[in-house]
């Protein structure tokens, strides 16, 4: 694996960059966040807090400890799962009057997304689509440092707490794509496992699904020596492709996803399993944060953005949602089948890492095994294993075909060089019949 | 190994805390160093250097780098290899009328340690005992920020580019301690293996014993959850003990040292080694810089300070010295050889690592393994396997025996419980005859 990175080093470009923040990891560390909150001169806080949240007990300790520390504080609760740009600007719309020098989120890659995105707004107002990633918005980089950010998951699956990115809906597209530039980041993250224990069962499922396709697809990304040169630093890209540092955090995080997601989704409260889940997130998140994602999250983003009236258990929201990490695993199933036969190596770490033996495996062994992995993983988690049990026909496929198209940032990071003949084929696979 | 972090979180400390810089890693990035200061808002600059590097060609490229994106610079190259507090005092003397708005550092750990402290005597005036880690100065903590610090290490070693702490002697009383805050480390580190291929092979091999060390010491340092509670997060210390995302830097940095320091030391243009020996640097850097260091560490410190003639070659600067590297890594060999009969199991991962098969290993037999293995890789790189090379005799003993149980911050960190009688033996077995 390792004398991949040093190929054409002379001809394309060189470097990758790994920018994370301050990363508090441990049991109860949320009760902190007051004093953390002082140690970042913060007086007036936002406090940005999921809908499922806002009044459990854990939220009560986050604003306690503000208050113990003379912080004062705002909530803002209108976090909605899965945001659109909509309604992030109407947020925006709302605490642009406030006195705020810093924020706090606490939720899941939902919430802090939105903390990121009201952040970015309220210290450089702009119209949204300025910032949104090109081609859809015009992708400009805010002039310097956002207000200092806590972020506080309560999922172990986004690792939005560590990346330079955030996802999210254009309504009018009916597409999902997001804001990445090295501002936006967090300044602090807390990752605290206790935080996950209340996380419901198919919670559970569908952010743990993410960090194994963050893990998965970020390990099997091109290296990160197949771009071409920049200019100037600036102008490299915050997803530089597969590096030695991500390979690391990919297949651990892998390891643990594997010995551990099945145990957290039996039973909320396996303290180790949630333990080792929530550390795989961080590390996954820190891994696909400079690395990137490919083709499996190209092609959840229409699937997200295109669902008509399903949603699983555990999201009754009175509005149709396919999930992040379902919208994930689902195509994440049928293109690492497809990939593995043009970068069997790659996949067969994969494997290996998820337990397998791979000698004299051949190309086709590799795809179908784990293919099968992800299918059983699927039945397991009770989540359906194609998109026509989403109530998606093969009348949608054109649109979702386009929506996918549209993420040229990601598709660039396939290991494979990747046409729409190719996303055809795969939605149609995914159909499953 | 997973269960270990888990034990008696209810009564110890639960958290561990990574704050690394932003890391830039690549070929040939050096040369956009100017652009990275003006990215920092750098105006006028204070290069530091170390004396083998300030004539040659790559440090001409940074100077012409910086003038190209026209930032101003004053050079100081009075950095003593193996730094002491007089001469850092001195240094800061030389440049505390001039006006510095960042630093940028070119060298070795010596050169990196060195800025790291002008920055802080800089920025927040004191007595250098001040911030001298307890019990030996104040170790106080500065009011905020520093200025912006680039690094770009030339020897794959120290890791000190992305570590919250710096080493130096302090000459009144012969003994290696330093200075560790939150706030010292780097803003940016720029890890260019290119600058490690004119590292003379005596260099080479100090410096990548040091990373070796990093990493085994880190890996079997006590766990993070080892550590009794703190009132207030900023009471924890910079050093957390093993953590799960420690051991993964520190095991691959093992692997990636066991694979490749002697083929940078049998050639220096060897690219690959070069490539993969400054990756490991970093990553044991970014593992021992949160978790810590022990017994051998601190046995290396007065082994530094009480050098009386002795010198390796490649380091003639007409005055005796012991390279960081080569005092930690004579003891290590015995260290570990001792600690393994206590932790037998973290030793048999480091094995592993090492490329053994530890089935059926007796905790003796992984001791006595490792030891084998430091001996022969000291052979190889043709430096002495005992202090008695070094000159030290019996007599010095009780010396370096005080030096070393004065660095409590690290004997703590110990696996075991270390008392004075053990490091009394430990160098007694040293010694060598």
């Amino acid at each position: 694996m390792e004398g991949n990175y040093l190929i054409s080093t002379n001809f394309n470009d060189t470097a990758f960059v790994i920018n994370v923040p301050k990363i508090k990891f441990g049991m109860n560390t949320t009760k902190e966040v007051g004093k953390d909150a002082v140690g970042l001169k913060i007086k007036n806080a936002l406090v940005v807090v999921g809908p499922r949240l806002k009044d459990s007990k854990q939220f009560h300790d986050v604003l306690s400890s503000l208050s113990e520390s003379g912080i004062n504080y705002a909530v803002f609760d209108e976090v909605k799962t899965e945001p659109d740009d909509e309604n992030l600007t109407k947020g925006y719309e709302a605490i642009k009057g406030k006195k705020i020098d810093g924020l706090i989120s606490f939720g899941g890659g939902s919430t802090i997304d939105t903390a990121k995105i009201l952040n970015l707004l309220y210290k450089y107002p702009r119209d949204i689509n300025d910032y949104i990633n090109k081609p859809i918005g015009k992708g400009m980089i805010p002039e310097g440092d956002l207000l200092p950010h806590i972020a506080i998951p309560t999922t172990a699956g986004t690792g939005s707490e560590t990346t330079n990115v955030t996802i999210f809906d254009v309504e009018r597209l009916h597409v999902k794509t997001g804001i990445s530039n090295p501002f936006i980041r967090p300044s602090l993250a807390i990752i605290d496992p206790v935080n996950t224990l209340t996380m419901p069962p198919k919670v559970t499922a569908s952010t743990g699904l993410d960090v194994l396709n963050h893990a998965i697809e970020s390990y099997t990304s091109h290296p990160y020596t197949a771009r071409p040169p920049v200019a100037s630093p600036d102008e490299r890209p915050v997803y530089s492709g597969s590096t030695p540092i991500g390979d690391l955090f990919g297949l651990q995080a892998i390891e643990w996803v594997h010995k551990y997601l099945r145990r957290a989704f039996a039973d909320p409260l396996d303290l180790e399993a949630r333990y080792y889940m929530t550390m795989g997130a961080s590390i996954a998140g820190m891994g696909f944060g400079h690395v990137g994602v490919h083709i499996p999250h190209a092609m959840a983003y229409p699937i997200a953005g295109m669902i008509k009236k399903w949603h699983p258990d555990d999201y009754d929201f009175g509005y149709p949602i396919s999930p992040h990490g379902i919208s994930t695993a689902i195509p994440a199933a049928y293109v690492f089948r497809y990939l593995s036969k043009f970068v069997p190596e790659r996949f067969a770490d994969v494997l290996t890492a998820l337990g397998y033996d791979t000698e004299g495996m051949s190309a086709e062994d590799i795809g179908d095994t784990l293919y099968g992995y992800y299918i059983d993983l699927l039945h397991a988690l009770k989540i359906p294993d194609n998109l026509s049990d989403l109530d998606f026909t093969s009348s949608d496929i054109e649109k979702l075909v386009d929506g996918t198209m549209a993420q040229q940032r990601l598709i660039g990071l396939s290991p494979k060089k990747i046409d729409k003949s190719d996303i055809e084929f795969l939605f149609k696979e995914a159909m499953g019949r």
